[in-house]
This record gives structure tokens, sequence and C-alpha cells, in this order.
């Protein structure tokens, strides 16, 4: 494990990601969520400083638990307007050189033939630096825009999960053999038919006959992140993560997640190191510790509290508009295990925490001082096994050009930062983890779907 | 009508798109596919030459009627491996200007609600130059990779497709009014939650609840591109098309469609002039008709016989392995209606068509000769009634730079293409109909849904 800690450029393509109210600052462009250049300009700073890669997050639905209605969502913004985070990172593509692309997507957004065909497709357009976040969502509007009557309970979508992600898998990595391309113009032989196969598969969920459409792009399958903070879904961290974004309020509460996931991960045959452990945080960054908190004063001013409420009604599954910012959160009945409010009890644990003080909490996520002082809590991060941060946007770009130019320096200084450059032509994987090869191994539900050359798979060919 | 006819580059992200055999070229790129510098160069080279779209083919599964299996199709490269367009036009978003961006979708590949978006994203990226060519896919290949048991019938699909631009139309036009985006940093309100209201689709096929997730891009809907040759085709291009993309051998076989197809838009209450037909033609240029002939005769030399009869065999749907290539077409069983058959016999009502000379025709879509001759043969199609020609890749980028650098002069001196270059910041829609609006007007089903301001909409509003 090496010391330094992996950086990736955490927002969405919305008005309002997760620091609500921020669009309004003077000297954010989130307003320009759906403007290329915007995007383009970004892009260009991230992969110029050597981040890891831009991480999108996504939903595919809107946010109407807070009063019933998604009304305090659309008047604030709070992840609606959202464009589709795919199509804006194939539009990224072939202006970074180094950056990995990575897109958060539900399973119930698409059939698995065809997400695994367009995540292919950016796969080879961008030379191997796609990665996938795998979320089952958590929006039962997501659910009735998508032909379902409401949202499958919380383990029957992971149980889908498991389907889409086996299906996916077999149509990156089982479906044409390593050595089927033969791209020979001399006898006119583009791939060899015993060499593609169907994958035939029907299961509880879904029924896809194959093959993959797509020859084997230079990762096959992509970089695999997930976010579960509940069992099932630290269990399926654990089998298929090779990055998971814990969402963890101290140190102390990313330990404890990342200790557990990686045990569970051992059951599974995996290696503790085939999982990264990236944490969510935000950075005010100032020369002096007053210029920081000058600036955080001003954030913190623009943060919008109906808008987290707006958001954390559906995330817990109850309506806060109908209760007091007394209320203890140990009262509020969550639909969901929400991982960030046990490790918000697990932080404090002798405070009784209310609505008020959790949502101020969920607000605060920022780590706000100099560049010194920020190093030095990124080291206790760094401590707790954390292998990298996502850093979410308060305003847009300056976030991620004050990090840049303030911080990164001196986490380079400390090694806790990369210090020489990363070469280009890598894929994400091969940036991610140095050494290993650009495509899943056999302890990877994905990679032992391989059509590995010693195997026999002619009887099942197209052909 | 303008003289001027308008000029798309018809390809497909894949090995061998229609000319098939012609990636064995020594010339030609079709082996970059999946090479984002291959397209970057060409779309750089149309957005130069003020071409109006590149239009990206597409198909979602294997031709596999051919010897009962996809394996010629493998062997040959016939459209698999294929790419997803929409991801590639994507990625070209950034650097062209002025290129609509044209690609086909079946409605079966994709649910309407996750489409819709990813259209909506595309749109906002490119500034309005989102094309979309809606197809019900012919391939039961297709249908069992997206959850069928087999391709629906012809007729069902177009009830379906009747469905599914329903529910587009209604998150594209309906779901967001023109004046619900406020982005006010004052008061801190993003949209205004009265004028953003679900759609509540509940359907045969499909139900979605809405609101879109996007707000209205710079087109709304997509150009919507079109090429049904059946009966239920042509009733669905008189209702919904902008662009027909027309399969005609010969310029008197287009008249006949464009006259058909216009009569069934006009009883729809769509003006004649709401329709524009393409054709699509390959051309092989020469300074004289000696280099010309000696350029096609190499092309030729690279055809395959076999490759063709593999794309033929599935889309007629009869194996014609099982015939020699002297058996009639007439005796030739179709399970679909084929334009270009229908065009072939009535081109020579007297001549005993047979497989073989069918397929060589469907192999000679080339118009061969110096700039003169080719511009001659132009002028009988814009005679006939065609408004553009979908211009095929014999080889790539080469077809374009000959037919870019060798015909369009000879085509502007007789006022047969744009002499006038087009201004930038044009949306497609206003580019190919110049003076209109950027968005679908009232005699349009996608029109006819939109949120006018006269109507009362905030009794569905999601406040």
């Amino acid at each position: 494990m090496p010391d330094h800690l992996l950086f990736n450029a955490f927002t969405m393509s919305t008005v309002s990601h997760l620091l609500h109210g921020l669009w309004t600052h003077p000297d954010s462009r989130h307003r320009d969520y759906a403007d290329l250049g915007a995007w383009l300009e970004l892009a260009a700073l991230l992969d110029d400083a050597d981040f890891d890669a831009l991480f999108l997050a996504d939903v595919a639905g809107v946010h109407e638990t807070y009063g019933g209605s998604p009304a305090q969502a659309v008047l604030e913004g709070v992840q609606v307007p959202a464009n589709d985070p795919s199509m804006l990172l194939s539009a990224l593509a072939a202006s970074t050189r180094r950056l990995g692309l990575v897109f958060t997507q539900s399973i119930l957004q698409e059939p698995p033939f065809n997400f695994a065909r367009r995540v292919s497709t950016l796969d080879h357009l961008s030379r191997g630096r796609v990665g996938w976040n795998i979320v089952t969502s958590h929006l039962s509007n997501a659910a009735r825009n998508l032909g379902l009557d409401d949202l499958p309970d919380h383990d029957e979508r992971y149980a889908r999960a498991e389907e889409y992600t086996e299906v996916v898998y077999r149509l990156w990595e089982e479906s044409w053999a390593d050595d089927a391309v033969l791209a020979d113009p001399s006898t006119g032989r583009y791939a060899d038919p015993a060499k593609v196969r169907k994958i035939n598969h029907a299961g509880t969920y879904y029924r896809v006959e194959g093959p993959h459409l797509c020859e084997p792009s230079p990762q096959r399958s992509p970089v695999l992140f997930q976010a579960g903070s509940s069992k099932a879904g630290r269990e399926f961290a654990a089998r298929h993560a090779e990055g998971v974004f814990i969402d963890a309020v101290t140190p102390l509460g990313a330990h404890e997640q990342i200790a557990d996931i990686r045990a569970r991960a051992g059951r599974h045959g995996r290696n503790p190191d085939d999982l990264l452990f990236f944490a969510g945080l935000s950075f005010v960054v100032g020369g002096t510790e007053a210029e920081a908190a000058g600036k955080d004063a001003e954030i913190r001013a623009h943060l919008s509290e109906t808008a987290f409420a707006a958001q954390f009604s559906s995330a817990v599954g109850s309506d806060v508009t109908e209760l007091g910012l007394d209320t203890p959160i140990r009262l509020i009945r969550t639909n969901t295990q929400q991982g960030w409010l046990t490790s918000l009890r697990e932080s404090a644990p002798d405070q009784e925490w209310t609505l008020g003080t959790a949502l101020t909490a969920r607000m605060g996520r920022r780590v706000v001082g100099t560049p010194e002082r920020i190093a030095d809590q990124l080291a206790e991060w760094r401590a707790a096994g954390v292998d990298g941060v996502n850093v979410i946007a308060a305003t847009t770009p300056g976030t991620y050009r004050d990090f840049i130019d303030g911080v990164l320096p001196e986490l380079r200084r400390r090694g806790l930062a990369r210090t020489e450059p990363t070469e280009e032509g890598l894929t994400l994987r091969e940036r991610l983890f140095p050494g290993r090869p650009a495509r899943l191994t056999a302890n990877h539900p994905a990679g032992r779907r391989r059509l590995y050359p010693h195997r026999n798979h002619e009887e099942k060919a197209v052909s």
C-alpha cells in the first residue's frame, strides 16, 4: 500500500449535488452544469494536476419525500435537473489524457446488454479510463420512471444487482476471447467465429442472449466502484468493488468500515489490497487560518438547510417537514441504513444527535484551513486506512483549483500525494493499482468469467 | 424548397457497415472504428466542409440468418463488432462546431426515460445539434439480447414505437415549461415547481412517471429521422419524421416513395416541406472517367459477396445459403418489406432479378465518374425531389475527402450545394429548415405536447 492518497473530483452534472445552496455563490459555476465548456475547463484542470478520476454521481429520479413532493428539490436544484453522466464523460474523453472517467449508473436504468455496450464503447474511446459506480437506486420515483410500480425492497435490489453484474461481466469478459480478433485484410477475416460466443443468460430478472457487440476493450470490465453502507451493501462491495466510497464522518468511522469490508472481501477470496477506500471530503483552503475561516463563512452563508432537508428526507425515507429540528435522530424512522448517520453517532456516542445537529454535520463535511492543517487532517485519514479522497465541490471549479494549487504541493512534500506524474497511456485500473494488469484477475467474479486461453470454449462458440 | 442538396456522412462505428469487404482496402480506416482519433479526424473534415450531419447507423444484435449462425458476419466484420453510436457522437461534440450529430437507436434498446435523458444531455452539450434515427430493430437476436423471447411482429414493433415516441416527446416537450428555469441566485430559486410536471404515462408497453430530469435543451426533441419502407414504416415516417432516409435504387423510385410519404404526411396535418428526403449513395471520384473507373475496379475487387449475403439474409429473413445465386428474387420469401427490392424491381420491371443480380445491384450503389458526371447524376436525384444524400463510405475517410475536394466545388458552381457557409450556433433543426424555429411546432405530435404559455398546466405541476 503506497503512502500517497488518490484523489477523485466527486461532483455531478446538476445544479446542486451535495453542498446545497452553493450554486448561488458568486464564484461558482454550478449553474453551468449543462455547458460543455465549463466541463472541458474542469477536466483540463484535473487532468493537468494528475487527479485520478472525475467521479460523477447520479440519480434516476427526483427527491420527493420532503413535503410529499419534488417541489423543494426542483425549487433549489437539489439533484434536479440532472444530465446523464455517461454522455458527459464521453464528451470529455478526447480532451483528457490520463484522467479516469467514473460514472454512476443504477442497475434499474438500462438493460444490461445496452449498458455493457455503452461502457465498452467508452472504454475503447478513452483507451481504458472508464469506471462504473454501481448503484441500486434509493428513490421510488426512479423506479416509477423505469416501468416498475415501486422500488424493489433493499435486499431485492441487491439480488438484482448481483444478477445484473453477472450479465455485464459475462458480456465484457466471456463473450470474446482475447485472441478472437484477427483483423487480417489479406484473408478478409476480421474475427474468428470460434472465439466469439453467446452468453445465453436466463436468470430471475434478465434474459440476454449475446454475443457482446463490442470486441474486448482495454480494461474489458470498467473499474468497479460502489458505496454500500448497509449490510447487503457491504457484502456487495466486498464481492465486487475495486473502489469503495465510504460515507464516514471521522477517520475512526472510516477505519471501522474499511476493516469490516476488507474482512468480508477476504471471505470472498479477494486480497485486502484488491479494494481501495475513498472518503468524501470538501476543502476550504486559505493562506492563513483566518483567511480560510473567512472563505468558509461565506460558503456557510450560501448553504441551504431546506435543500439539505429535501435530500435528507428521501435518503432516510422520512419526511422531515413533519418533525422539528430538535427531534433526536434515533427516533427518526429510516427505511435505508445510512452509513453516515451510524458514523455520526459512533463519532460522538454520548451526544444526543438531533435532526438539526445532524443536518449541520452533513453540511459540514469541509476541512477548513491552511494547506498544512489540511495535510495534517489528511494524514489522519490516511493513517486510518483511507486510500483516497472523493473531493466534493463547494464552489466549482474553485474547490478543485484551490486544492490543486494550495494543498497538493504540501501533500507532495509529505509524500501524501503522488510526487511523480503518472505516465500517459495507462488504463484507470493500472493507474489505481500500480503493477497490476489492465484487466480483472480470476479472484474477482468478473475476471473469473474470462475466457482464458487454456479453456476450451469452442463448443459454445457462435459458429 | 432550396435547390441545394443536404449532405450527411452515413456510416457506422463498425468494421463493415454497408459496402462489405472494403475494410480490407489499403486506403481505408474502417478497422479503426473504435479509435477516437480516427473519428475526430473525420468529424473535423466534415465540420470544416459544412456537411450537415454525421449520421451513424446501428444494430442491437448480430446477423444470424445466413447459415443459421452469426459466424459469417463475425468472420467478415459485418456490423459486428459495433460500438454504441451515441457515446461516439458525444465524444465528437466538443471538437465540432456546426455538424449535426445523428444516431440510430432502436426503441427496444433502452427504457424511454433513460433514453430521453441521454438525448437531452447530448443536445445540451452540443448546443442543439442532435438527431435521432428511430428504428424498431429487425434482428431477432436484438430482441433476445434485450429480454424478449423474439422480435415482436412488424406491426407490433410500430405500435411500440408509437408509444415509445409518445413517452419521449412528453418528457422532452411537456414536462418543463419554457419559463420553468429561474436560475436566480438572489432568491435561491433554480426552477419554478409549478412549471415542472410529471407525465404519468401508463400505456400498453411503458409506464413512466417523470418529471424529465433535464431542463429544456436547445431543440427539446432531437431532429427525428426514420427509414421505413413498409406501409407501417411509411405511415410512421409521415407522422413523425423530419428526415426520411429512402432506400431507392433510381431517382424514379425515390420520386414514388417521396410522393407517397408526403401525401401521407399531409393527411396527418403536416406540411409537405416539414419532411426532408435523403437517398443513400456512395461516390467514386476521378479526374477522368478512366481514373474513376480504375478506382472503382479496385473497390469492386475488395467487395465481399458472402458478407453482403450475410446481411441480405437477415434483412429479408431468408437464409440465402440454401438458394442459388440464380434464384429469382420474386421467389425469395421475405418477412419484411424491403424498399430497395421493390425499387429495384420497379427500376427495370421487365428484368427477371435474381439473387445474384440483386446482390450486385446492392453492392453497386456507387456513383462513379468525374465531378461533372456525378453532379449530373445528383441533379437528377434533386429533380426527382430528393432533398439530400446520405453519403456512404467506400473507404473512410477517403470517400468523404474525395467528395469534399472533388465533387462539392462542382455542386456549388451549379447551385446544387450550399454556396454560403452555414453560420455557427444554429441547431441542427435550424440548419436543415432555414427560417424555422429550433423546436418542433404544433403540427408535429411532439410539438403538440409542448406546454405553451397560454395553457394552464399548474394543476398537474409537481408542487
